[in-house]
């Protein structure tokens, strides 16, 4: 499959250049804040405002990465009107800058870290810096295009006609194209999204994507999926991981393990979408789990739901143990969370 | 334990004053749609805005019956003022509409029949009308607090120090009672409180509630308690029931269900406090979950959460079955679920 035919299949927050793109000199972020009331972008002409995008969610998940390539991309061109001996610094700069958007990501800062190596070794041989690193970049994204279509592949392969479907959160491209792939198949299927509070990722990106494929969908309360299991509604489970340890532990948004509990007691398989592992993360014992600001729990879309002396408790992300997931789909294949350990497929 | 050691146990909202008195000729009703931003009251000062105020929802749980209850004393003492023979009519009229203000809620009906058959013996016997009707009306009262309190013993008495406690949307009187009785006991709790999506009961009723008595309460979002229970932080699950069946299902809040199943999953108990049994309702089968407005499921407090195509879907109730269950707290004490049929304790 082609990589313009893989775009073809996704809807317009997840199309390749509505992500992130670069325009002479300015890179353009989809803004995923105002999705799906305003379909719109963040124009940035310097570094420091694509850091600050990032910093004020104006993309996430696979997003901050390509947007922060391309700030690299800016700094590539101011870097070649410098002096030689000032290029490099100019280069570590800004990616200092952007990695500090994201503190805890640990794939930006690889992603980063990989950009400069580039960067450096065009140095190092006079290449032009500038369109050696967009070349480069285009080049892992037709890649990771491919290995989206190929783990789409295997979730559409689970999927079968009249399935009805959860999810949780925003589960990203992978899982889009399983269930815009199964849709091409000719296969009649429902998904269920939970709105997933407090940010809304389901009511505001996953459920309105979906809708734009025509398949139909509709958002239940974060309170609802073990009911929908008992009414017979739900026949797949699937989520994307934020991070998949390497004995199985699945470590996605708060609600995914409980959902995880209630699709087992009713007999529902539980897929997760992994888009690479990190070999620093061995076991769930190496996990911090990130606890968010509880004024986010107070209130929902900047409106009060209770009044601010109420304490909140707001754990950004829950652990499923491995014997909740039934497979873990990378770009490889479906694989046992018992097996992560023998497959050699980190993160890039 | 005399009734106004009760009321000094509870917080503001559920004080036996603030769920609605009568003040010469008029109804004052604590209006739970502003609480807790604001304490306020609605004032109807006839039988028509009593009625309105219910169908509005300034009031809840087991606030409609109490102020359908001093709706019709305002119809009474129209009644005196009218001529004999129309009076029984005048009466039968305000009965009517007040039923209609939940078709659904046999409870409000039955309460009101009883209220009926007081006037009617009432005018049969040439006794006053309002005034045998307010005497009734609170010595009902004092025996419902008595009953509350009974129930309030009894979870007080599953409750122990140190512990953490879920519990699901707004438990009411008994549940407050039992927390409010454990801390009166030098039992150091902490209650965990989910929103409740959409119409946030948990975060706008319960967890302000618990707060006001100084016990430590926090709110968590509706996807968050396997979480929770993962961490240890829960040693018991309490929840109200709109309806247990005779079979020992508990018909509660959407999200009752996927909690039971990881308190199970858990290890930790789960206790229902039940006011009473409807012999209408032997098993499951003879429950109809209520499908209420998808809009809700689209917003958050009158604020969009989403675009108005997307469809939602919102089941209010879930049932969860006898053997999550570990007791069903009554008046007269802790029941198995599989003992109710056994029981002689209607809904009064």
């Amino acid at each position: 499959m082609v990589n313009e035919s893989i775009n073809d299949l996704l809807p317009f927050l997840l199309k390749r250049e509505n992500v992130a793109r670069y325009e002479e000199g300015v890179v353009v972020i989809g803004d995923r804040r105002k999705y799906p009331f305003e379909k719109s972008y963040v124009r940035c002409a310097n570094v420091e405002s694509v850091a600050r995008a990032i910093e004020d969610m104006v993309t996430q998940g696979g997003g901050p990465s390509v947007a922060a390539w391309y700030g690299m991309v800016i700094a590539a061109r101011q870097a070649e009107g410098k002096k030689p001996e000032e290029r490099l610094e100019h280069l570590r700069k800004a990616q200092a800058r952007l990695v500090s958007t994201r503190p805890t990501n640990t794939a930006l800062a690889r992603r980063l870290e990989l950009a400069m190596v580039l960067l450096e070794n065009a140095l190092e041989e006079g290449k032009p810096l500038t369109d050696s690193l967009l070349e480069w970049i285009e080049s892992r994204r037709d890649q990771a295009y491919e290995d989206y279509a190929a783990s789409g592949r295997y979730g559409a392969s689970l999927i079968d006609d009249g399935d009805g479907i959860l999810t949780m959160c925003f589960a990203e491209t992978a899982f889009i194209l399983s269930l815009s792939m199964a849709a091409a198949d000719g296969k009649h299927i429902r998904v269920y999204v939970p709105e997933t509070r407090p940010y809304l990722q389901g009511a505001r990106l996953t459920a309105p994507c979906i809708h734009e494929l025509d398949i139909p969908v509709q958002i239940i309360g974060d309170n609802m999926p073990a009911y929908l299991f008992s009414q017979g509604k739900i026949h797949k489970y699937f989520t994307a991981a934020d991070l998949v340890t390497l004995d199985g532990h699945v470590v996605n948004k708060v609600g995914t393990f409980q959902n995880a509990i209630a699709a087992h007691y009713h007999g529902v398989p539980y897929f997760v979408f992994c888009w690479g592992l990190d070999p620093t993360k061995p076991d769930r014992a190496s996990v911090v789990i990130e606890e968010r600001n509880p004024d986010e729990m107070r209130s929902c879309r900047g409106h009060p739901t209770t009044i601010s002396e109420i304490e909140a408790y707001y754990p950004a992300f829950d652990i499923t143990p491995p014997h909740f997931v039934s497979g873990v789909i990378m770009k490889t294949g479906i694989i046992s969370p018992y097996d992560l350990v023998n497959q050699n497929n980190e993160t890039r």
